[in-house]
């Protein structure tokens, strides 16, 4: 018997009058003849030429959509239309059967909340399948840019004592029997009794100790899960999510927003470049939800042309301050068509304003900097104004923010005073405050959020469509 | 001001008469005038000379250990020797001082325990920066060859309802008051009202969520954190760590011991490829360590020239059945020189045994397969023999089990049965049982330990060290 080929391949080579085996899932039979065979490795089938008048009908009978077949013949030119080669099958084994009565993946449309309910089987649908390639591909972007750069994958901690922002809800990690928590004498929980001796969370960033790594290897990355146990039912949380947090000593503000717009263009670059197919399946599915839309609401660009867009601009670079002005003098402002109004400076913003300035006014990605330091986390590098930090953000349209970055405050006072200030525990912070008190730098990082960058490039609007198995509230199921 | 240079680029380039900026962490400064200076790009050290009749005292004093500094100059050819090309210096700034009566890492010998202490400044030292530089190019390089390949990066699950093996304590995740949780009316915890409207805990293996994937892209791997509250306190557990699961679709056990060897062969390649100079500094640390022991108990072979070997030999595939006549006729069993005899098939084989078939008998690593059912997982490929399963445990030498694999029982039938005997709960994984409903197939995979094998390739003793911030039993420090 010959060696399984892989459909991507055949199709790829373009090659005939050759004998191959395939190996995949039925997605259609049609005529008792014709088979459209996946095996995931693209979104495109092979069709597969079934000798129907030399096979059992028993077989024929098993040939349904998802079951799971081998295939062996010789790989001919195609007369049909819409491919170039088919397999002209001698022999077809059936390797599981798909009862076509149970199987929830019957070839019609299915909404993408029906599929969420069964994400175990959605990566069989052209939809999913696309999506999770594109996923793939980006993660390795991911780490080949920072590789091919010298930057030292740094795997950070995920059961952590520390709250690296002071920000968000965290998820308690315990061995603890909840009936019945060892208790101190004054009858409250004992933590020092617990697996790791103290109260430990789930991480909500790898960044506080990136930077001990940043301070030694110059240029450091973590991609690893991060948490929030927020109560956000909406399409753009989940409690848990991927992010890339670079870290890197000696460079500064502008040295980290140039590395962030590279690093950005760099993978949609790739990805462009590997899985052209999927991303033109994926634009021509975003096109035809688009149909359902208001004209007023479709997006103005396909897909594909929104990725070049990017990839082709520069993006748009001012400062808070800058942006508030753009703002209480931007016509939904004036017009009172915002929900919440720009009036004073200090305000956050929220994302309606965001969006104005990225899909509005500049009409591309925005880094804003500068922000006001009250809205901001206590590592940012204070201004010489006094009021203002070396923060970044990257906000792209549609999507909101991507990016959240900052120069670090390398000066040890400065630091501790702002943490006293905030309360937070400058003692128990000690191996952080070291990268400041021995051989301090200036030093720079951001934070992408994997799955934000994810829903950019494939189209997707749901957050929980582009991991695979997505935790929100109330929902841990697989 | 001319633009940094990396000091691997200097080293690396060995050009001379040009002017470059480096910047760094001083190691070491002596005669007020050679700074050996280090910024983590790579081992080794550039000599900086200070002008040092040109030099401010002050700036001269403060050039001490752990100090980061700025240094422009000229690039020449060196006269002292262990260098071709050292910086004249002619201006040098101090970045961030580092107090010698306080900087922990003074240049001298420090303990791995000591190190251990101050993990986040151990990156400093030569051993952690070699250490973690080779544990990046590992990952590095289990990305790039899964990636080749076709293979599906897949993020399964961290927080899950499920326990995937059945085997292990589990962290829970909770955000529950330990004080005053909801309780039901019968005065049990209710877990309903928890978070995820479920008990969850963190995942010990991606491998039933990687199947769903494999199930439909043919092949997937996943790298992510796994976890076990075991309180085990030896140099071979930790409480976190990564693992490398692969699951592949249409692989029967010899595809999947194939894969496997081709894997770790790869890896090793490639980071004998791209950190040569780590390796070889790390092989001579091992040297120098080995000399405190007896003649007898140092290994025969070198860092490099072990990997060499490993890369040089087929791993030697035998069933457990045959490993247990090799064991029951071996001089230690004979001589009862084992702590646990092997007397019976069936058994478990303890560490010593493993470690006398890889170091002793075979001396080399061992694929051993077959395994009986009794001591093996629940989705494992039952044999006709009513006994076995089609496991594989690949056994290397100092390490034990680097690798544990099967081909996955692909029969509805066999599996649910199997469950069944087992008392594993049928109905709420109907999910994991759905890819043999549909479109089941011959298919397998196997968990790779990532900490096991940087510890086999940095020859690094104590699993702690190979991890930046390892977790276990009453420690979650930084």
């Amino acid at each position: 018997m010959s060696q399984r080929v892989k459909i991507k391949q055949v199709l790829h080579d373009d090659a005939v009058q050759y004998t191959a085996t395939v190996k995949g899932w039925v997605r259609t039979f049609r005529s008792n003849r014709f088979i459209a065979l996946n095996d995931g490795s693209t979104n495109n089938n092979l069709q597969v030429v079934v000798d129907f008048e030399n096979t059992d009908p028993a077989i024929l009978k098993r040939i349904t959509t998802g079951a799971a077949i081998s295939a062996t013949g010789t790989i001919v030119a195609s007369q049909g239309s819409g491919q170039k080669v088919e397999l002209q099958a001698t022999s077809i084994e059936i390797l599981g059967d798909s009862d076509p009565e149970k199987y929830p993946l019957q070839p019609k449309k299915h909404s993408l909340e029906f599929l969420r309910e069964i994400a175990h089987l959605r990566f069989r649908t052209n939809t999913f399948g696309a999506v999770f390639r594109v996923r793939h591909t980006l993660a390795y972007a991911v780490h080949k840019f920072f590789n091919d750069k010298g930057f030292v994958y740094l795997h950070t901690p995920i059961i952590t004592a520390s709250d690296a922002e002071g920000a968000g809800e965290m998820f308690r990690v315990t061995t603890f029997d909840p009936q019945k928590p060892p208790v101190t004498e004054e009858g409250k929980v004992d933590w020092k009794e617990d697996f790791f001796g103290r109260a430990t969370n789930l991480t909500v960033s790898g960044q506080l100790e990136g930077e001990t790594g940043a301070m030694a290897f110059g240029e450091i990355y973590t991609f690893g899960p991060t948490f929030r146990a927020e109560n956000s039912n909406t399409a753009r949380h989940l409690a848990e999510f991927w992010m890339i947090e670079p870290e890197m000593a000696f460079y500064n503000l502008e040295d980290n927003m140039n590395l962030a717009e590279e690093f950005i263009k760099y993978v949609i670059r790739y990805a462009l470049e590997h899985n052209r197919e999927d991303l033109e399946f994926l634009g021509a599915r975003l096109a035809e939800e688009e149909k359902s839309k208001p004209q007023a609401e479709r997006s103005e660009m396909g897909l594909i042309e929104k990725l070049e867009f990017v990839l082709n601009n520069d993006f748009m670079r001012i400062t808070y301050t800058e942006a508030i002005d753009i703002l209480k003098n931007s016509k939904p402002n004036k017009n009172k068509k915002f929900q919440y109004m720009v009036e004073e400076w200090g305000t956050d913003l929220q994302s309606e304003h965001e969006r104005y300035l990225v899909e509005k006014h500049f009409k591309k990605p925005v880094i804003l900097t500068d922000y006001p330091a009250a809205i901001k986390s206590f590592y940012m590098k204070q201004n010489e104004d006094g009021k203002t930090v070396r923060a970044m953000d990257i906000l792209f349209p549609g999507i909101g923010e991507i990016v959240g970055g900052s120069q670090r405050e390398e000066n040890l006072d400065k630091l501790v005073h702002k943490m006293e200030e905030l309360g937070l525990p400058v003692e128990e912070m000690y191996w952080y405050l070291d990268t400041r008190r021995f051989g301090s730098a200036e030093h720079s990082g951001f934070g992408l959020g994997f799955e934000r960058l994810v829903l950019f490039v494939t189209g997707m609007t749901n957050i929980r469509d582009v991991i695979p198995f997505p935790r929100t509230p109330k929902n841990a199921e697989f």
